[in-house]
């Protein structure tokens, strides 16, 4: 169990993704160059940046202990049974070049076979896959994947980053509230249950961390949150925060902090890579509309404000375009209005590519979460929010979505975590 | 003498504006309508922001004493002999019924003979202009233009908020370091020094606070900086933050605590107004790119991020064009990098509106400054960079730039400075 | 009938517009100036276009005979009983000082009582409508309508210029295929014919020419081309091409020409009036992507150019949000590829008023149908697909939708009916 | 001389080209592809187009007697030693892949020494230059390698395309005027005149057809023109029509069919290479900006629609910006105006690449001035401004810049020139 283990790093950490598509094949291959010094680690904090206190700047690598890059161990479950390698190759994130000096690592993943059901993911199918007879002997199977994992290669520890696709919208309900219930559901086979929790599950049951980059209530429901807090295991999700919602949470504050009022703030995206396609069913898109949209509910609050922010039309689309390939775009329009209520204009094309912005947050959550495993922090994780766009609480209020407060949460957590 | 004053506000507040037109007109327009309820002072943080103490959100209104909207009375300096209701449908910033429900406080405002000279604004020409011998007559003429209105208005206290347009760019030398040399240039009528800095002088030889919109070096000569510091009297610049540069200064610090890379941001601006004609004197335009340029410095810091920030390309561009009138616009184009590397495009335009976007600056400023002055606190004031492009700094460092930075900074001296 | 008109225009010219709504009274509006010299008539091509015949330029108003604007009255139906003045202050498109200027030609224009089937158009709802027991009933109705308003308004002549809304997409069926059947659907109330359906049989029935500015299929039935054909009377349609449908048409052309490819289009729209709240409905939605889909198949053509058009993601998006107003909005992204495929986009933001692009085509299409009446030129007028965005042809075959290729036509069909 | 030639191609073509950057080699490697079909011939009107005869599409390449890709021979002038492959590499337009699938094409063209001088273009300093007491002497050197080449190569024939860089603007002067006092000027080596126009005297005197694709005065000049159209020999300029003034001239034509104001046009472009860095110098600049000026004029006539076209402000802005390499970008902001004088905006981003536009221009201009030389053209080609930003007229008179109108132009020359 994680809230054993010694508060110093000792040992191999193996990194375990559900899902072993474009972005952890792009942690992987960008992970393999850094630690061999070929590229920097840009767009990880824990790699590069450093905490500011009273003026001083004490990079985080020397501030905590974090897992040295060397010490990553990669693996996970995919439901195609393709190598890390000829994963990256069909994802065409990189160039030939850069996956070329990272064959080694990746063509070391070979994929454990997943957990999965069409109905909760209806424009994928899989090859690569489980089969038992009930969600509990799925879970087992996972939680055995782990330790088998962990011992063929030689871990110490081990956390996992939920990399998967976005399944269908499903509805809290009972069997999710407790964890008697959920048990019972595992085994009768309940229909509420979806892949990603029973990963969910597993991952806690086991004493991994989890994080989970995807929309999907996995984390979400309380008879988990539960556990991973009774247990001490780590958890945080949802849904890492890159593109166009990273932008929103860059400039609301900006409107907020001036008294700049909002009409309103419409956002499409277009994206060509699986990760669209999946989103081009309504089910799936719902799960990630209801994450985009909250966003900026908690940062232009309309009780404090209600002359700048009581009536914002917010909209969000996300339309699957092959042209665009992984190079997801985005294109806001934001309506602000100043002084006498005059209404002007913000058009923010991003022209951005999914997983460059999300491999780094992979690093960065496994290490992190490590690092709070050590430190027996157990259950949602808050400080983490940072890389969500739509971030766990503990106690289920209203999260913080301003990117700079986050920062500042975690910043302070790394403080009490320092060695 | 502002040092003098007691802490507490009483009696009306004289605000003076060298430059009555777009800006200062629809300032004065907004105030009008804010006091009487018709408008709410959207992006006036003094009149709609609240500070944050532990969870803890008390209005600015409550927390420190400013004086009220009530109290003010306006007046200023113009080239043109135009009441500021004339000045304001000249600009055409505000809809006919906007300007209407201001007409009284409009029309009271009737500006003192300007101290111009054509050689620092070479696309402007004045007609309501004060002829002296000396430059230092023409400074004091300015002290009993300042002293005379507050008596015939019935003012306890004044303010100065320079509104008016951009001068050539004017190489610091020797006449500006000392006081004694730079009184002994106005009695010489020294080239080297500006109208921006006879009003300066004037100001701060009077005791009346000084806050500069514009990116003339009047505030920022070392002579006029001690006097300010040794006399008590607050000033404050340079050059209102609003646009294009408002937008640099959110979008920057998002990108850097995500430890993402810049390559290049290319910046151009079009605007049809008389701000856009004086800069489209290359000397003008000199002044205004010096202060927009900086910017990005100190927030992307190369020496602490030499992999994410050693070589950004940064470029400027101010364009007149006179479709677009007051409404400025900014085109941004943002080439940052992320994982491995990889490039990405943000592009970002701004339909904004010049003086909507500054005259809740010119309110919060003035009130600021008076409550500053009544706290004694003379000299450059650092904690008003919120509200800057090129923000001054007392011991002439780097000063920070980064919106959110500035923001703790405004909000650590309002609470010094609480009831 | 109108083949019994004289050629040359004489006496008044009724403009009966089916929807009072933004278009109608801003086309009303513009009239009313333009006839007596306060506005040029901007975006019209009858009133300001010339004909280029060997380097000879004429104008268009020289070389046919036209109605002119001092001979145009003005009438409609509306599920509203505002007049046309009420109706243009809640449209809000025109500034107050235009209205006022038209507030006479405004307020005579008094709606008569629409047909209306809240089935068609799930997002209004009418409150002044006529009622009768069959679909018959309610044609001879307007039959009257027509005939009633030519006398009481001492017109010779009539057109008819759909200005209302989008109905739901009606699939093609028996009923509309021949005459009889449609008529005997007109008295057995059939579900297939739509509120548009019996305007148009009303139209042609009556001798009057009209026109479709929107994307229902009431022009577009066999019945009904075959009825206007046999009895001279000249129809055109479909859906007026104004913002994003007519860069569409301006910028292939320029791609074909060019020999540029094209990997995909992506398309969308967001708009905040009452035609954006109409086509939030999925029934009224498909109708126009319909009309909006087609646009490139013609201009871009696979069969001549494999290499280039095969294989053209071509998506077209439409959001009602509410703070644009009038003010509709395009953005397109568009994905070319040149030399040995090398792909390069092309971003527009077009930010055009619905409105203010549809009003001349109101004006111009009237006068040409008038025109084209006394010509007996009857049936659908392919000549004007210049005007639309998904026009009709004569054999049902494939439209022309290259903006440069219908100008072409339409002054072709302009010289054979030169004075 | 080209007069002589017989009608019909027979034999090789070498194809000259000063300049051997990342233009030529571009061209040079897609026509290598190309001709063993590893590529389409994108861009290429002569290779994919077709004309149409009253409805019937007949392939170009079936109409007129064009030289086959596989008859041409590459070759070129460049003040730098490299190959076309090493000057490709530096270009860094083209992908690895590409650039090794042409290695043996490029690796046969070896630059003949440049006639160069570096108060021409201020920014480029060459080392590959030819040095002789006159500029007499470097013509005559130039029409050695001329004839030297097709004899070294086994052709019967040449064109050259000019693909290199912008020079300083020079102002026509008498010595331009004619051939006498230009041939003076060679010898006296006269200040005013340019190495563009010693290259182009070169290739005239020799019977060598020319295209320019710079914006050069080297082709203007009255002393060349006359030559050329004395001696047969067919040239064609100025200037590429590419990135922003290509989406100009298909732009601005839609805009006057329709009868759409314009009150003004904002274009910038950042560029990144050789031409970028050229055209940081004003001189260079100069001449490319007198270039893209003019391109609206002929477009939007102000004698003929006062009303519409009267008061355009219109800009021009090129700034040179490392990050963005060969991927030229436009931005342009457009201020339309439509009934009752409402105003619009359309915002067109380009994300284009120059060599990739420009590549399949050499080759048309290549093949087609080849095909007048034969059928006896000489002097000005108006017929090719469907290439050019900036048309030549054969009687100095204002050109036509309407894509879709030169279209037309060239499609009625090729019938002319049928087989």
């Amino acid at each position: 169990m994680s809230n054993t283990s010694p508060i110093n790093h000792s040992g191999r950490l193996a990194v375990l993704m559900p899902g072993l598509g474009a972005v952890a094949t792009t942690f992987i291959a960008g992970a393999s160059l850094a630690r061999r010094g070929l590229t920097a680690p840009t767009g990880s904090l824990t790699q590069l940046g450093d905490i500011n206190q009273d003026g001083q700047h004490t990079p985080i690598l020397d501030l905590v202990d974090l897992a040295p890059l060397d010490d990553l161990v990669f693996g996970g479950w995919d439901i195609y049974e393709d190598t890390a390698w000829d994963a990256a190759l069909r994802a065409d994130v990189l160039k030939a070049k850069d996956l070329e000096a990272a064959r080694e690592d990746l063509q070391a993943v070979k994929p454990m076979k997943a957990v999965f059901d069409q109905r909760y993911v209806r424009n994928l199918s899989g090859t690569h896959v489980k089969s038992a007879p009930t969600k509990m002997d799925l879970a087992l199977a996972l939680i055995d994947d782990i330790e088998t994992f962990k011992q063929t290669h030689g871990c110490d520890r081990a956390v996992g980053v939920w990399c998967g696709s976005t399944e269908v919208f499903v509805q809290p309900s009972a069997v999710h509230m407790d964890l008697e219930s959920f048990e019972q559901g595992l085994r009768d086979n309940n229909d509420a249950i979806s892949p990603s929790m029973i990963y969910a599950y597993a991952f806690i049951k086991s004493g991994t961390p989890l994080a989970n980059g995807a929309p999907n209530l996995g984390l979400d429901i309380p008879a988990l949150q539960k556990l991973a807090l009774d247990t001490g295991v780590p958890i945080a999700g949802k849904d890492f925060k890159t593109g166009q919602t990273l932008m929103k949470t860059i400039l609301a504050p900006g409107f907020a902090t001036r008294m700049i009022g909002l009409n309103g703030w419409y956002s499409t995206n277009i994206l060509g890579n699986t990760d669209g396609a999946v989103l081009d069913d309504p089910g799936s898109f719902k799960t990630k509309e209801v994450s985009k949209l909250s966003v900026l509910d908690s940062i232009l609050d309309k009780e404090r404000y209600p002359d700048l922010y009581e009536n914002i039309a917010h909209k969000v689309r996300i339309d699957y375009y092959p042209p665009r390939g992984d190079n997801k775009e985005g294109w806001d329009n934001i309506d602000i209005f100043g002084w006498m209520g005059y209404p002007m204009q913000i058009k923010v094309n991003f022209l951005c590519r999914d997983s460059i912005l999300a491999a780094p947050l992979v690093l960065d959550l496994a290490l992190l979460l490590d690092l709070a495993a050590r430190h027996n922090r157990g259950g949602v994780q808050e400080w983490l929010s940072f890389y969500f766009k739509s971030p766990q609480t503990q106690d289920g209020g209203l999260p913080v979505h301003d990117l700079f407060v986050q920062r500042t949460h975690l910043d302070n957590a790394l403080l009490e975590m320092k060695k």
